[in-house]
């Protein structure tokens, strides 16, 4: 029986982050991507989230490479916890190592890893696979797709992508490539369906330069400019516009300082001579002649953005009159952080340009009739949905349904599933382990769900220690119980209510024959019970209740 | 020296949500609204905000009565609150009487509240003041604007509106009025800002049933609607689109069924004989003969619609095929708890129909235009713009100097500011005591900004309780220090380092002088520095410390 080509995705089904597919064949494996997730709004004290790759650990030996799409963090940001665990060499554009570098730089595991460069146009060997690389437009420099060939056939994994025809560098996306592999055959195609819901095309990057001219163009205050800091093209537009009009830019942030350094190190970005200016010396300059470029567009708590808006920055204090420009969108969940900067930068006077109104930020998703044209170019015979929650992947499998592909010929799948391909047949076949991993501070997979629910009921009502002694000879209580509480209610005005506990609790206490006791945990449970009966008629409230008691 | 009147807000200025205003003149007041506000995403644990009204408790005697424009949350969701500290009559439309009546009886306040209802082109008399009541068009029935009379000059105050000339009930707005006032003279007008930031007009109500009509015409399958409870008018709507197509309409929800027993109770909704069917019932109609409205259009967690589509809600099973129309937009914050319900419904194979590409949903609040033909219509000689965070009132306080008045003539206010008006000026004057008051459970004004802090504290790094007895007498260690973590790591895989935090402990204790100790505040404070900064270096985490010391 000939070998079967399986296909895992270990993240980036039924969720956007944390991308990360495997391909198998036979005895080589090949990953690509290894990205990171943001936590969910519950999931308290969680910095990132990452995949579980127990599986890719069991099966090591056989993993031939890492290769990156392109270098956003949710597609790269899981690489230094994944490398903890897992050595193979990473493979990826020239942009993209240059941030994988800096990543593994400052965890201390770029003299670990293997990095091999590659461009667009290049074919690697993976143990029985090869993998090619396929120019992309996206909203980073240097994305790429994949056609990864195995004995099987070719699998074509788009990464993220739209199609430019008009874009700042690199020219548009292959697609006579994709062209000649859909005629030359290709057996499944994974593609991108984050702008699945919206129909029509996603607009060029060109774009967004002309409506920054018309905010430079006349504008006799400061210009202040946020984007994402990976949008490498972004910010060269508002260099080159801030040229034309004789300003000076400054950058300020951690996240953009380091891609400006990247990018303009490997010639990504273009900045003519004498424009860049320490944030330091722009601000002796008359306002006209001054643009600065900062980190903060999602409205996150420590950005420069906030901070200006809230004064809190060190170098910039915000003036009325400031034009400050939202050149970016609201990720699904930022909208009321990003609101309360907006609101900030309007009570300081600043006149606030965002993307609502007028045309400051472009998707770097492809919309529907740009996934048509890749599906029709691609022609696939199977078709596997991907980055992209349910709903995304469902609408993505009705419109490759709607340009003739058997509803039998697409697989929704889910991580951790296996799917299996043989040249005539896909289909789901077991799953393996996936999942999340939480990394909190230094901690890696420490804190799980029982943790967190402890930190959600802790959140939601606070708690109560109740503190006893107890002699160890005669189960005699020997002093307490005391009442400690944190996160219930101001203790000062609510003296009565932990009175009424520590009669509660010493209640509960007598009713316990605690002399034969071997332990103390029926005097726990009962204090625990009797207390949370009281407080839940009493207050409505249930917060954690911790009987701790001393055997002295 | 002639009195001058104070409007003073306690709510709904800078913010979305509690809407209270207070207009002072001599010896009376009279009070606008008395709505609730939704905590934030860090309150953790609250349930509801509502304003802080010392000013209020302090000047008891002059009020006249609480005056309500309409029966949303955020107008009349503090009422039982606020009422058991202030006695004052509420003066209502007869639709939002029925709603307050429902409330009040809720928390048992009925019987001691006076309730007036009244209608459009009533004036009531209240003190020195005189209130006239104005129809406007709004997303809930029976909504009102006041023209509020004193010696001083007439204020507008327009409450929640749009302008809809093609409403389900009641007519357009009653713009004539405002107009004559307007020619009468108008001191100042307090207007809403929600939607100001859209230009444009606001759809008509009645546009959303052209949508529902060409979702029910030929389908086959259950449609499940879903939409806000207090929307009578939608789902008026709903209700004749489903007679005219032969289905049977069940609801399902407490605040709809809430809605609907009022709302047909007093004549606000119309259902034709043999259309309401219980759910229980519905069940055993044929696909086509079914309609259910629902609550849940914001991805509420215990809401109907959650429950169908995670598969517990007692009555009813979601299907695959059935058609579920959202017919709501997300209010901001919502968007993700939406997006993991519409994902579920995917999943369990349901077609949904959202606002987004179909016209399933219009606004309660006026845009642009509309707010400029309430402007020309009241001349005002000054405006306040209301309901609203800082950016709206600001682009409502540019949107009126745009349409010719005088800056000076715009008071941008915040909650607690006094403004003092004259016949001829308006000044912020001062301030009195406003913010937020947090309901958590039964508790009011229980939890406030400490415990607050604590919870999030608690939330993000859980805690750590270190214990030990020590002897009353001579100071020294009797047993422990045990240490006890929640929300901190897993205790089982991180056995090592509890105890190594139990040595930090123990030489922390040992560190301390306490044969003379009069209390163990040294002792305490040296505990938790250790272990604190120990913690720190060791995981980059600072959970909450709460050394216990037992005296024995």
């Amino acid at each position: 029986m000939a070998e079967k080509l399986k296909i895992i995705s270990l993240g980036g089904l039924n969720e956007i982050g944390k991308n990360l597919t495997v391909y198998e064949y036979g005895g080589d494996i090949i990953v690509v991507d290894c990205g990171m997730g943001f936590p969910d709004d519950d999931m308290y004290g969680i910095d990132v989230v990452i995949p579980d790759v127990s599986y890719l650990i069991k099966n090591q030996s056989k993993i031939r490479g890492i290769f990156i799409t392109h270098g956003h963090e949710d597609h790269i940001g899981a690489l230094p916890y994944v490398l903890r665990s897992i050595n193979a060499p990473i493979y990826a554009t020239r942009m993209s190592m240059g941030l994988i570098r800096l990543k593994l730089e400052e965890h201390r595991l770029l003299s670990k890893t293997k990095l091999i460069t590659c461009e667009a146009g290049d074919v690697v060997k993976a143990g029985k696979f090869s993998v090619e690389f396929i120019h992309v437009n996206h909203s980073i420099a240097d994305a790429v797709a994949f056609a990864i060939k195995c004995p099987v056939g070719t699998c074509v994994h788009t990464g993220d992508f739209k199609i430019d025809s008009t874009p700042i560098q690199g020219g548009m996306m292959d697609l006579a490539r994709l062209g000649e592999l859909g005629k030359e055959g290709v057996l499944a195609l994974l593609a991108d369906s984050t702008n699945v819901e919206r129909s029509g095309f996603t607009r060029s990057e060109r774009s967004v330069g002309a409506s920054f001219d018309a905010l430079f163009r006349g504008c006799q205050e400061r210009i202040i400019v946020t984007t994402f800091a990976s949008n490498v093209d972004r910010i060269q537009q508002i260099i080159d516009v801030a040229a034309r009009y004789g300003r000076k830019v400054a950058v300020t942030g951690r996240s953009m300082e380091n891609i400006m350094k990247v990018s303009t190190e490997l010639g990504y970005m273009n900045v003519p001579d004498g424009v860049l200016m320490d944030l330091n010396h722009i601000k002796s300059l008359p306002k006209h002649k001054v643009c600065i470029i900062t980190t903060g567009s999602q409205g996150e708590t420590m950005s420069a953005l906030t901070r200006m808006a809230f004064n809190t920055h060190r170098q910039v204090d915000l003036m009325p009159g400031d034009r400050v420009i939202i050149s970016a969108s609201a990720i699904p969940g930022n909208e009321n952080a990003i609101g309360n900067v907006v609101n900030e930068l309007y009570r300081k006077g600043a006149e606030v340009m965002n993307e609502r109104e007028l045309a400051l930020h472009v998707s770097g998703h492809a919309c529907q009739e740009e996934l048509k044209i890749v599906h029709a170019l691609v022609k696939p015979k199977f078709f596997i949905p991907v980055h992209g929650e349910q709903r995304m992947l469902q609408i993505h499998a009705r419109l490759a349904q709607g340009m003739g592909m058997d509803p039998n010929h697409v697989l929704v799948s889910d991580i951790g599933r296996v799917m299996e391909l043989t040249p005539n047949s896909a289909r789901l076949a077991g799953t393996v382990t996936a999942g999340q991993v939480f990394v909190d501070g230094y901690g890696v997979g420490d804190v799980g769900s029982v943790v967190l629910r402890d930190r959600r009921h802790l959140a939601q009502d606070g708690m109560i220690v109740v503190v006893l002694s107890m002699s160890g000879e005669d189960g005699a209580l020997v002093s307490g119980p005391d009442i400690i509480t944190r996160g219930f209610v101001y203790v000062k005005e609510s003296e009565g209510l932990m009175e009424e506990l520590r009669q509660v609790a010493m209640e509960a206490i007598q009713s316990v024959d605690t002399r034969y006791a071997t332990d103390w945990s029926a005097i726990k449970s009962t204090i625990k019970g009797d207390l949370s009966n009281y407080l839940y008629k009493k207050t409505k409230r249930s917060p954690m209740i911790l009987p701790v008691i001393m055997e002295v």
